[in-house]
This record gives C-alpha cells, sequence and structure tokens, in this order.
C-alpha cells in the first residue's frame, strides 16, 4: 500500500483550500498513492469567531467535492477534518472515501484541545467544538485503520482500543503548534508506533495561519519498529511513503508485545 | 528533590555487583541524591541456567544491604532489581527503602519479555520469572512515585494507572538490549513523561553481559516536558538531576492533558 499526505498550510479561503487540496490529491494520485490523507482543518484555519461560520454540514458541498475526487481517481481518501455542522451542534470530522467514492468512515474528534501554550498562546477547542464518543476504524484494501485527530495523540488508550479492532495503520491528521510539536510531535507518534506495533500517518498543518497560530509540519510516516520512514519539509509538500504489512506482521512475530498485554490486570 | 541513577555493567559476580553498588550509592548521596535507583538485575547478569540459582529472598542477604546503607545515608533507595525467590517461585523485584531504612514499596515486574530480538538473540524471561501482578506507588518526600521495570515500558496502560494513583515521578530500572534501545528507549520514555505530565527517570543496563546480551544504557531524566535533562555517557557511571515539581505544576496548569482524559469512554 502507498500513502499520500498533503501538509497545507491552510488560510482563511475556503475555495482556495479546496483546489489547492484537490490539486496536491491529483499529485498523489498520479504517483500512485492508493490512501490519500489531508491535514486537520484542512478546509479553514483563520480567527476564531469565523469558524462556528464555516462548518459545514457532512454531506455538503467540500466533503462532496471529496468524494467526487475519490471516486474519479478511484483512490481512498481522507479528508483530514473539517468543522462539521450538525444540529446546532459543530464537530471537529473525519471522513474517509473509498475508490468508489463510498463513505466507509466518520470520525468525531474525542479530545479537544483545551491549553496555554507557554509563549501566551491560549487554545479552547471546546469553546466551539462538541467532542465524539465513537472509536473507528475502516477496511482499507484488506487493512484496518484507525482513526484519530491530533490532540487525541496524547491519550495512549484511544490507540489500545484501536489496537483491539485489529488497526495496522493509524491515521492523525494535525495542526500541531510549533511549541508543543518541535518536542512532542515525533516521541508521541513514534511511540503509538512501537507500543503498538503498527504504521503511522501523520498529517499536519504546517506554518503561520493568521492571526497567531504557528504550525509544526513535520508530516510523516512511521514504521511497525518505530523509525520515521518519511517526513515533510518546512512548507506546503506532499510525502508518499510504501507500507509493508509483511514486515509488520514480522515485528510482530519477533516482539509480540501486543499479545504480552495484560487483560487479567487492564482489562 | 535530587534524584542519582547509577548505570552499572552488571556481571555474574554478586559480591562484586553490591560492591559496585554501593560504592556509586556512596558518591551520590555525598552528592546530595535524596533518592537513588539501581538498574533491574542489578545483582546478577549471566547465563540464564544460573540465574535460578542466583535468585535470593526479600529480606536476605543482597537487600538487606541495601537497607543497611539507606538507613545509614538516609536516602530513598530503589534497588532496580533482583531475583527474587519466593515459596518455590522466582520474580523480578524491586524494593524500595526509605530515610529510615524501612521498606516503603515492593514491586514484582508485570510484564515478561518474551522475545526474538533481530540479530537472532531469543529471550524467554517467563521460562525462569513469575509475572506479578500490583501496581505499585510510594511516597517520596511528599512525593508520588510510580514503579515499573523495563519492559513495562512498552504498555501505557500501566502509566496510566500510575497516574491515577497521583505519580509525579515514573521510575524505570531496566537492561533494554542495544538492538531495541537503539530506536525504542527514548521515544517510549518521553512518550510516557508527556502522556502522564510528570517525571520519568530510567536506570539501564549498558555494555556487553555474557554470554550474549548487549544493553543500550543511556540511562536518563526526562522532564514532565519530555525534555531529557541528564543522560548517561557510555559505561558504569552516574546521574545526578534535580526535579522541580513546581515547573511540573505549571506544566499541568498549561496542558491539562491528564484532565482533558475521557473517562466516560476508556474508564
Amino acid at each position: 500500500m502507498k500513502i499520500g499526505l498533503f501538509q497545507m498550510n491552510t488560510q482563511d479561503n475556503k475555495a482556495k483550500n479546496l483546489e489547492d487540496a484537490l490539486t496536491a490529491i491529483d499529485k498523489l494520485a498520479a504517483q500512485g498513492a492508493d490512501l490519500v490523507v489531508l491535514p486537520e482543518m484542512f478546509h479553514f484555519l483563520g480567527p476564531d469567531e469565523q469558524k462556528p461560520l464555516q462548518a459545514e454540514p457532512i454531506p455538503g458541498p467540500c466533503i462532496d467535492r471529496l468524494q467526487q475526487k475519490a471516486r474519479e481517481k478511484k483512490i481512498y481518501l481522507h479528508c483530514g477534518s473539517i468543522l462539521e455542522k450538525d444540529g446546532g451542534k459543530i464537530y471537529n470530522a473525519s471522513v474517509v472515501f473509498n475508490r468508489r467514492g463510498e463513505r466507509v468512515a466518520f470520525y468525531r474528534k474525542i479530545h479537544l484541545f483545551d491549553v496555554e501554550i507557554p509563549g501566551g498562546i491560549v487554545y479552547k477547542e471546546s469553546a466551539v467544538v462538541t467532542p465524539g464518543k465513537d472509536i473507528v476504524t475502516f477496511d482499507c484494501d484488506g487493512v484496518t485503520v484507525g482513526l484519530s485527530i491530533c490532540y487525541d495523540l496524547r491519550f495512549p488508550e484511544l490507540y489500545r482500543r484501536l489496537a483491539d479492532k485489529g488497526t495496522s495503520l493509524i491515521l492523525i491528521p494535525a495542526a500541531f503548534t510549533l511549541m508543543t510539536g518541535k518536542d512532542h510531535w515525533e516521541p508521541l507518534i513514534r511511540a503509538r508506533a512501537i507500543e503498538n506495533v503498527c504504521y503511522v500517518a501523520a498529517c499536519g498543518q504546517w506554518g503561520f495561519h493568521p492571526p497567531n497560530n504557528q504550525c509544526w509540519g513535520h508530516s510523516m510516516v512511521v514504521n511497525p519498529w518505530g523509525a520515521v520512514i518519511a517526513q515533510a519539509r518546512d512548507g506546503e509538500t506532499t510525502v508518499l511513503a510504501g507500507l509493508d504489512f509483511d514486515y509488520m506482521r514480522g515485528v510482530r512475530e519477533k516482539l509480540p508485545a501486543l499479545q504480552h498485554r495484560r487483560r487479567d490486570i487492564f482489562g
């Protein structure tokens, strides 16, 4: 399986963000990607007060364009995430389409980012967004893929549940800040791969997002041994990596940590 | 609080291993260590067939010497681990003494290391050792300290339980192999610190242990932001680090990930 990531520098122009994403998807599909992943909030990143106005239903105008693209290119397509409007509530939601353009997964971010970043920046995602509660996987040509978004990365219990469901590839669309990303992004991603003995693909936002958000980028694919096998440079750019699930099974045979979980103690 | 680690190259001479440890404890106590930690299997590392013969009861000759030392130096002393003989069974066990030489913690390794390391080395710890089942913390001058040993590091659910008990400092005596250590040691240790927003001190064996074991060393102390604040060079050596729990509380205030755990979903 080939996976393609599009590391974006999403701004507040939704039409342009969508066109940029569609162009990158075309490029990654031409390079042979079976599955393309966009970053968190791929369609809009701007001032907080605009966020509720930019939320869209699913299905809806933005997501429908991705559905068409998945069908046209006959690829699996993960939208990263968008602000989803549903019944007066707003979610941070991911949708995945298969090669026929059928929706095969729908995930709403479980852990919301309410922090004060050193350097003086305050985020309170829960002021706008309602959290999800469902643990979601989908089948990608026979491979079980587990979903999560950004801040979820800090909560190993989510990934243990995904492992319980047979996940061989974890996806993490993100908009990790520069200040947390420089110290937390890579060790946490590698730890999730190592402890769950699976691939992890993390597709981040990069660069400055007015009014005051700076993102870390460093989108990467990590193998089940914990090695970074592909990583984005700074900038808007694509990453392509080949995943070898026979290799993964070999690692799991030699280092059967998933079989050593003490369910008698930890449930 | 000052913590001291003694990174050892334990061999099959128990008397020498113990004397080396006592000398290093003297040195670290003289440098102001409040808590000294030894590595896993500090008293004996040799051929598998000798291991049952070298196991000792707790209390017993080896551990009693450490107890005297804790009392003499008025420090907290963590034995790393030894092979413990109890009622026909053998455990991989840690003991901690307080400044008065009283036993304040006793932990038996929960996850046993049964693997085939790339490079052709096969370990089957469970052939000799019986696993423990209790989750253990102790109070060190008002700080809650959580116990684990080596291979436990791969199981985030143990550290979540320690966090539930209020752990501010995780201890990981270890004998991590060279082949796994080079890729897994640091990201896993840093991830445990980051996700549980606490200090982690990992004290490893280093170097060659006949007949065929090579250990990674790199004993380290990681702060609650995930930064490595002290790290051992190659060789038998000591590491000293200052821990600042006001700093930890500050990180927890700004990045309250422990409060964001979704107990409604994950229990």
